[in-house]
């Protein structure tokens, strides 16, 4: 009988699956609305009955799910966006698909997306991967020796919470000051970018709009406007210093940017690497540091990848 | 017959010795100077030619080697101190020793004595471990699921050289300005201590010296100097911030200060958690921060560890 590995990626607005082949080929892939209602409750009930009307249960190997939240040896700690408290959602999973053989992996999304770009991405043939996942907050994910690091309280690779300003003290949603989310998300580009509009008087194409995007701030740079220059230079500078700090904590071999904010393409790749030696050590070798390729799809790979490497570890034959 | 561990800690100036039952209890210790003529090129004969004047080499079930560099895989990257380039000693080990079973491993210092503390030290019972070596320098050491963190290039944890400090901008010894180094290390402090006492006008003791020590700086601030505890503060807040940035990459169980500097003892450690919450996340639990417990033994305790890690880790019988 054919088997196929299942990535689940739980999102706050939508739940992606992927049905992939054993050697983590996407064969089809869909989604499904996530329904926040009685605190996330019919989530679960959801995904099983989306995977019986899409796949035969008998034909899965295994299902990998990603959600938004610490993950602790399979036991999902708090999801905020979802509403969950401490849930344990493999055994629920099992008798729901009443098939106790399966094999259910849990972790968290900015891990398996960095999983992802490991399995079938960017950072294909590495095993020493961090990733950082740029949109309207930051997401972070490790993985070491080809395992995700889910850290002892399941929040390993927090990495949009590390202090890095120092200059503007704005207020991050975690309640800290000078968190890289707060200057290097798209919302923290657009945030320095009203900044700076205010104290410099240049003239720039930005100061026609009232709101604008992330986008619209790197747009203008490439195309040479010197405020809009000057904020993503900031901006990236943070960001470089964030990278420096985690390659000399970890040494990993290659450091992938993904997220809306990536779009801006190998303008941002050249932007970091342009302030990363000020911050980096002459003693340890510079990790390559490359786009995401995988885009919104990281998360089911990633989530497939875990299926695979809990069964490389334990030697189990597929 | 007896069996026994032995740990070789190489440092620039001693080379420290130990000997271990296969529990790891030290049995004795004992040191030789380091020689560094002709580019360290006696070294590793000194090492054997003591090993085989205290131990009965037919009883010895495996090395440990601490040294100050640099380390994968057991291949030694460089180490500066000893004028070593790259440097494969285990066979040169093995064939003086003329035992090709024997069992030899080799780490960085620092990653050595973070193992160290936590095989018999104030880390014991814990997998994942991070040690700040406080002395001239700092060194860094992580452990993460009982494994010592080597890093791709063998330069995982160079935690002294995470930038931290943006408004002194002291060159440190790497070459870069702002690394922890510069303002948290023994000679960090008394840097701090210099540029305090020109710019603030304040009485201290400390300006009845020319030249004064770390210790005496914390030793003033206990006793309620202004300007001593000024120093401190600042210089204890940057190294909350470099264990707070840490803690939100690999969320370790426990963080261990040792070094020199750490003899300043609980009211170092209050320092670091009167700072460390504005730099933290509430998303995480505080890491348990503890004082070392085996002072300059923390290397060969380490060294005896990683045989003992080794086995198992390919479950050998022992």
């Amino acid at each position: 009988m054919k088997k196929y590995l299942i990535g689940v990626d739980v999102g706050g607005t939508s739940i992606k699956f992927g049905r992939f082949s054993l050697e983590g080929d996407l064969i089809e892939k869909w989604n499904i609305r996530t329904n926040h209602k009685d605190q996330g409750e019919y989530i679960i009930t959801d995904i099983v009955k989306s995977l019986k009307s899409q796949v035969e249960i008998s034909e899965i190997f295994g299902i990998g799910i990603g959600v938004p939240g610490p993950v602790k040896d399979d036991l999902i700690i708090h999801c905020v966006n979802l509403n969950w408290g401490t849930k344990n959602i493999k055994e629920e999973m099992k008798s729901l698909l009443q098939r106790e053989d399966i094999i259910i992996k849990i972790g968290n999304d900015a891990n398996v997306a960095a999983a992802g770009e490991m399995y079938k991405g960017s950072a294909k043939g590495y095993k020493n991967v961090v990733m950082y996942t740029l949109g309207t907050g930051i997401g972070g994910g490790i993985i070491i020796d080809g395992k995700p690091l889910e850290g002892v309280n399941g929040a390993g690779a927090e990495l949009g919470h590390i202090v890095v300003d120092f200059k503007h003290n704005y207020r991050c949603a975690c309640g800290k000051t000078g968190c890289l989310e707060t200057v290097s998300s798209a919302t923290g580009i657009v945030r320095l970018a009203k900044e700076y509009l205010i104290h410099f008087k240049a003239r720039s194409p930005l100061r026609h709009f009232e709101n604008f995007s992330a986008k619209k701030v790197f747009d203008y740079a490439k195309e040479g406007d010197y405020i809009s220059r000057k904020i993503i230079e900031e901006s990236m500078k943070y960001l470089a210093l964030a990278i420096a700090n985690v390659s000399l904590t970890i040494d990993p071999e290659i450091i992938i940017i993904g997220g809306g904010v990536s779009n801006a393409g190998g303008y941002l790749i050249d932007m970091i690497n342009k302030f990363y030696p000020s911050f980096s050590s002459p003693f340890i070798k510079k990790a390559n540091i490359q786009l995401a390729t995988l885009g919104n799809d990281a998360g089911i790979y990633g989530c497939a990848y875990l299926v695979k490497w809990w069964n490389l570890k334990f030697l189990i034959k597929m």
